[in-house]
């Protein structure tokens, strides 16, 4: 059985930079974008609209109850989200398949349970998370600290929503993965290295 | 500044070992019962009286809002239990300042922020607890799994209580720790070895 890691992260802390240095260090596969170019090019919509749809739970088009008064009723936004979470899933199964990797979000630690993958959540206090995404310049706006702050929240807000609506889990509830990383006080190359050594036999 | 790192632990986690493991791994002081030991000697007070106070949050012997009306009006239960936490505060900062150490519960994450400790979170599932327990013949009492379950989750609710009575903050709540390890599946002496590493300067 192949080695597979899973990042879960929230938005700001670090968890890709975490994710990237680790499969460096370990010299295995890394999929994060790739997942979403690949369910656009098999499902043939494009990679701005897989992601969108990735980043959030799904919507119905109307009312819960009268979609069950009506259960012939097609709901085409709920498809198109059906559609793309059975094709992420049957992606990241072959991904796990072919080789070690590092899986960076997706719901993968929950779609991979079968391959016991090593799931890391990343996380930091709101204003490292702030602090990192000025630094990276996000979306090269010029947004204060306070908008800052809520957008982080809000992207936040969204990952456990979707998290929650495809796992029926609580996203960051540390009972669902293998440790917890704070980056807040942490250096991410030195944590990635000690990390790396669980792997490498060599701890 | 000496390098302290304080392992908060749910029962049964195996946090004790992974404390033990992480000081014998790095060389410095250990401290876990001793301080129980040194407030007993401190304050003429029995070891186990002292373990006991430092295993519940105080409960004030008549409702709290006389408490207001009558100030003056001494609460013997109350007046022991800040006697102990205040001789703990004092324990703790000297052995913080002593030498490097690794110190177990006792709030020590909290009580010592000012020293900036590495602070580690020890869980586990409930499966696991119960089994670590039956391993270590908890009590050498014959109980089942359920009877078990509801002791561990006992003992893990005080220590919310306590902690968060003391602290103002959620006991096992990711923010206030570094890091946050499950060592259900988990081997304690590999994962010690490679966060080891990030105090060695080997990571």
């Amino acid at each position: 059985m192949n080695r597979i890691i899973t990042i879960s992260r929230e938005f700001g802390s670090g968890g890709r930079e975490f994710g990237r240095r680790l499969s460096e260090n370990l010299g295995c596969a890394y999929y994060d974008q790739e997942i979403v170019q690949e369910i656009a090019k098999r499902t043939e919509l494009s990679e701005r609209y897989v992601q969108q749809v990735m980043g959030h739970r799904p919507i119905t088009s109307f009312p819960i109850h009268i979609g069950r008064s009506f259960r012939m009723m097609a709901d085409p936004n709920m498809d198109q989200s059906q559609t793309i979470f059975r094709e992420q899933c049957s992606i990241l199964r072959e991904m796990a398949a072919k080789s070690d990797c590092v899986i960076v979000g997706r719901c993968a630690d929950y779609i991979l349970w079968e391959e016991k993958p090593f799931r890391i959540f990343v996380y930091a206090d709101m204003p490292s998370k702030v602090e990192r995404c000025r630094v990276k310049n996000y979306e090269k706006e010029d947004l204060t600290d306070k908008e800052l702050e809520r957008r982080i929240a809000a992207v936040n807000r969204r990952r456990a929503d979707y998290y929650e609506y495809y796992t029926g889990q609580k996203w960051g509830d540390r009972i669902h993965y293998d440790l917890c990383i704070n980056t807040t006080q942490t250096n991410i190359k030195q944590m990635t290295a000690a990390i790396s050594r669980l792997f490498m036999g060599q701890a």
